[in-house]
């Protein structure tokens, strides 16, 4: 499949402003290959593409006061997205990577140590592999209603767990959690998804099942035709698409996902 | 039934005290009746009885420097206790006595206001009623752990719905706060229970229903044999057995509860 | 002084709904009286003044289906309101009436019993009084930020403690809880006050000092010329100005607080 | 300085059971070489040292079911412990490498999201750099009370921040989320320290000044005479002693560091 992305978005900064950008997809994953891209920012004076400590490729960009844009378009094929296979594996932790394990820790919004009891009494007597992982995203996107404009960037999968409210975001920590409590490894993926209406960015998860990662998306009974990510991590905290240290004004935002002829 | 209750304790206190002790049933109330009771307290130089605004009499003592103790003993008839009827009526808010509503809102331990939707999609679609309160208490009976020295004064109902384990406290707390996220009025009761192991004070619910508060206690799948309310209130902060003012160290605690041939 | 209150809302009802409006004062209190005051109402099929257990008057009203809305206006003698007297005593618990003493529990949105550690070292060390309060009030007016937007009803003293930003209803939730930690009775009061921009209902604290309630209202340095109390309660989880049982819309509200010639 | 370091441990196992061990340091590091050290276990039928995603030599094991004991003794060079250099600089985000850039993120145990706003208002003021940190350790060790038995693995910062009693891992904690609140890059350390009473596995802060990590412990206002890291990470979370996946009971734990003529 092809798709096109592109976003944009335009800020008012106070002063001179160092940012990171992670809205750039690795060139190439498991299941997609950026074929073409293009950054365009106003004049900045300093614009370099680093890596943080998961792998992540994101911009180090320093703008001057005033109004900053950027406009990021790509063009990239992607393997049309696949549910988690039934037969998945779970590994034991002694067959987990060592690197893998940060992924079945407790993070700031997947406080997984306390939603344990809650995931072994909902999910401990299923049987483990993809379908459990299945039934998870399921009881997840049953019993969470999806709302916007009802949780905020304090909402964590604590907090979900009861309040049972939210967007992707809270969705996808709730999962997460879950999992974790379970010792599956489960990481947080911001990224692009065909067929979001509105169009925005996505958060959805990973889960290391028969020694590969899968994606799940609670948010949908039906799987979501492509997802393409950007970067990973134990949850949202990590994979911020935009950080700015300085005052600033989000003016607008714009993301756009298309499927185009191959 | 007649039964012999007995509490007493032992403080070391580091200077003059000033307490409130709540361990005496009011005199009569619907399902019991004080036949005789008997307070002793080593010497104080203040021992009054009052009351709370809602209702529950409590002591008033301030005792030396040193050791103070005291020991309450009663004999109570009591009506043995029932199980919710199954077919009492919940009140529509309308009906229920204005003076009662309080016990519909949140409180300290009872966060109804978040907990109104995991009740709604547990409960909701149950027949209001008795046998809607008595699926409340079944599922917080199934679903929560019994367990010594996991919880503390800290541990809220909001907790409970997630970590699912604790003690009569908590139980109770996740009962009343399911029930309010229903507009069920719940309120917090400490008493005596027969048949407790170890035997010690206890924490259970009554909910209003059919014009009459019923008690509900999710602890046991068995109805208990009796229970004594001392002192009702929103939730356990309004009903401590004992509160003292000042730098002290509980020496030892003791509860029982019998039987004894009418 | 003199001043007209006027507050009207309009709701959309799915349904024949119950509500709860708690917006018309006592018709006297220790600071002020209502000389006139109207009530209308769209017609409603049932509409009576009742009084809650803290003895609040409140009107229970039923309206059908479709566009609810209501006025109510009133002209009410009020003395200026006054800071609390520097040298208004702290009363011992022992001296504090009984029924007083559930304004020094913890509550919903109070939780005294997290607070009291940090309420100790930061004003553990002042003399207790009226002295004592204004400081406790200068502490949160300093270290909070007024924003609107930025905390919900699910906002508490403990959250506010930490994340130092909210409006007045956070700013008086964090005096309660800091007094109850120092075991002065604290309460929450919803009222009209003049001068506030842009107007609004207005939630404010009320401290049990020498025998009297004084009003405290962290919001401003400068003493509020008049607040007017609606209802008093243990926290705003106990005031609500309105209380609609069914789905319903709030399509618009106002508040408007005048002094006029005497 | 030479330090001997000695922590044995024993379990009994319910059955054959899996286990990481983080409790060897680094052989090296830039304040200590290991000069010997010996692990002896019980029998076990599977032990390899492995590194997890922050670096972390741990050891995996398999043990079978009965009783499990590890002993492990080093003898260890370390330079003297220094405290933070006052005149060490803070960098600009730009300037901290982006591979630590996780360290001024949030997380399970410190949230610095929320906490930054406190940060601001204590620290904000204050000359950036190694002094700024001193005062945050200094600020944590005279407001928070160090006490055992009060808090448990679930107390966060968020909660030390308002309720102002805990252990070294609370102090730490807090210390982390105030620093990542300024951006600072802060992480968490388990080690061994010389010179606890009663001994026990320490937790400690290093923070990223002047283009190196510095040790930061608030629990003590002496500089702690030396400090050897066992691992590193965001939290408590990321560096437990051990972790066993399986039913166990621990049995007896013991560390013990001393200092032994160079």
């Amino acid at each position: 499949m092809l798709l096109t992305v592109r976003t944009a978005a335009t800020y008012e900064l106070e002063a001179e402003t160092f940012m990171y950008l992670m809205v750039e997809p690795p060139l190439a994953g498991l299941t997609h290959r950026v074929r073409q891209e293009r950054l365009l920012t106003t004049p900045t004076t300093f614009c370099e593409l680093r890596h943080d400590r998961y792998g992540n490729p994101h911009r180090h960009l320093v703008a001057g006061q005033g109004t900053f844009s950027f406009e990021f378009t790509a063009t990239i094929e992607v393997a049309a997205n696949a549910a988690v296979p039934e037969e998945a594996i779970e590994h034991f932790p002694r067959n987990i990577p060592p690197e893998e394990m940060i992924y079945t820790l407790p993070s700031r919004y997947c406080q997984s140590d306390l939603l344990a009891r809650m995931a072994q009494g909902e999910f401990g007597h299923l049987k483990p592999g993809g379908g459990r992982v299945r039934a998870i995203a399921d009881w997840v996107r049953q019993h969470v209603q999806y709302s916007h404009g009802t949780t905020s960037t304090k909402t964590s999968a604590f907090d979900t767990a009861t309040e049972r409210i939210g967007v992707c975001r809270d969705f996808a920590h709730l999962v997460i959690a879950f999992c974790r409590g379970l010792d599956i490894p489960a990481r947080y993926v911001s990224g692009y998804a065909l067929g979001l209406e509105p169009p925005d960015f996505h958060g959805f998860v990973q889960v290391y099942l028969g020694g590969a990662w899968h994606n799940v998306d609670a948010t949908s009974e039906a799987v979501r035709p492509a997802l393409v990510p950007i970067a990973v991590g134990r949850d949202a905290a990590d994979v911020a698409m935009t950080t700015l240290w300085g005052p600033n004004t989000l003016i607008e935002q714009t993301v756009q996902v298309r499927e185009v002829p191959g």
